[in-house]
């Protein structure tokens, strides 16, 4: 279980990938690979994988302790290894990758969650 | 807070906005100003609001005890009138919209959070 707040402090990164939807399967198990790797990072807090359901996108919601534990994990030469099946299927133009930082900047939830 | 997890019975969905950073900061006051509306609707878990750093990217991230949840909020006029000022920003191409609905494939989170 991972939380989402305002008050978290957390540096939030979303992975967004886009494939077409006969590839999100095997984009999925190439993610799943390599995230045991992200969880022995340095000021790892959680990941989440999310796929969506019409088949076109992937996206995988990181949280770091800091700015810098997700820049150090960018340049992780064992994330890159575990990587490999992933960049594969971007090099073969079926999957394209985009890294982006957020801020939260609005929390509202129902009662009882 | 909310909460994201495998386990959440949950209906998931992010809607991503697209926009120049010079109007990212007019688009988050839009949707904030749509958000108290969100929670109003029947079923509604949890809404996050995320800017993207670079300024080109808004995700709300949903949460909904049920698609039929998610589906009423779409159609639900008041929601429409709420997001008057979104529409305009639209209508201008200041903005496009990306509603997706995403199932959860895999969580993982370290230890104390």
């Amino acid at each position: 279980m991972s939380t989402i707040s305002r008050e978290n402090k957390v540096f939030t990164v979303m992975v967004n990938f886009q494939c077409e939807p006969a590839e999100q399967a095997i984009l999925v198990e190439a993610l799943k690979i390599s995230a045991p790797h992200f969880s022995n990072q340095k000021g790892f807090v959680s990941q989440n994988i999310h796929r969506s359901l019409d088949g076109t996108t992937v996206v995988s919601y990181l949280q770091w302790k800091s700015e810098k534990d997700h820049e150090a994990c960018l340049s992780s030469p064992e994330l890159m290894e575990s990587g490999t099946d992933l960049i594969a299927l971007m090099e073969k133009g079926k999957a394209t990758m985009q890294v982006m930082p957020y801020e939260i900047v609005y929390t509202a939830e129902a009662r009882g969650y």
